[in-house]
């Protein structure tokens, strides 16, 4: 467990708990003008933060009311000196993981940013 | 542009050819024991070197006859000294992107291995 992992778990820790806190600031905080969010409804990308902002908007629109429910399960960290990928199973709002979630990080002046997201469900045919 | 980045390039740029190819052993090339998938049909994730190739036996399944199609639109590497990470949109057999997706890579005894994949398409209400 080198300490770059321990600095990349920590923002998503935050980003995370920001999410179940419905604390947009956060939320948004932590990722850079160049972020990719691939989300689990349409579109099939959103680019740059007005675009991220977007999907939690819509996010929060289906979850109204109650307190949210946003848990990493198995999450495993790769962190190198600058770059890092995570990935976890979610549970949102029930017992069992539904969602799956991959983070891509960099370090840039010294500050660990979530570049990118992909969140999504598993789609029958 | 770094060495590492060419590299990176040149591993991903070969497994989506054997995906094309449909050459399996190439497919399963350069992916470590620990690979975790996560697929656009079920299950919710594939663990392992045997539940990763039951995902390719799948896709084919599904992909019969005919040249495969598999094009990677607007790939985006993110590579430090041994970790990282990369995202792209998919052309799966027609002319609009309708997949998404992320691969994570750890450089082990001087090798690029994939050890993660996501793939997903958006997952209406």
């Amino acid at each position: 467990m080198t300490d770059q992992t321990e600095r990349v778990r920590a923002v998503i820790d935050r980003w995370a708990q920001a999410i179940r806190d419905k604390d947009l600031p956060v939320i948004l905080d932590a990722h850079p003008d160049d972020i990719v969010m691939f989300d689990v409804p349409p579109p099939l990308q959103s680019r740059g933060m007005d675009e991220y902002k977007a999907t939690w908007d819509l996010f929060y629109q289906y979850s109204q009311g109650g307190p949210g429910s946003f848990e990493l399960v198995d999450l495993t960290i790769h962190a190198g000196k600058d770059v890092a990928f995570a990935h976890a199973l979610l549970k949102i709002g029930g017992p069992e993981p539904v969602c799956r979630l991959t983070l891509g990080l960099v370090q840039r002046d010294g500050q660990w940013l979530i570049q990118h997201e992909h969140h999504s469900t598993p789609t029958s045919e």
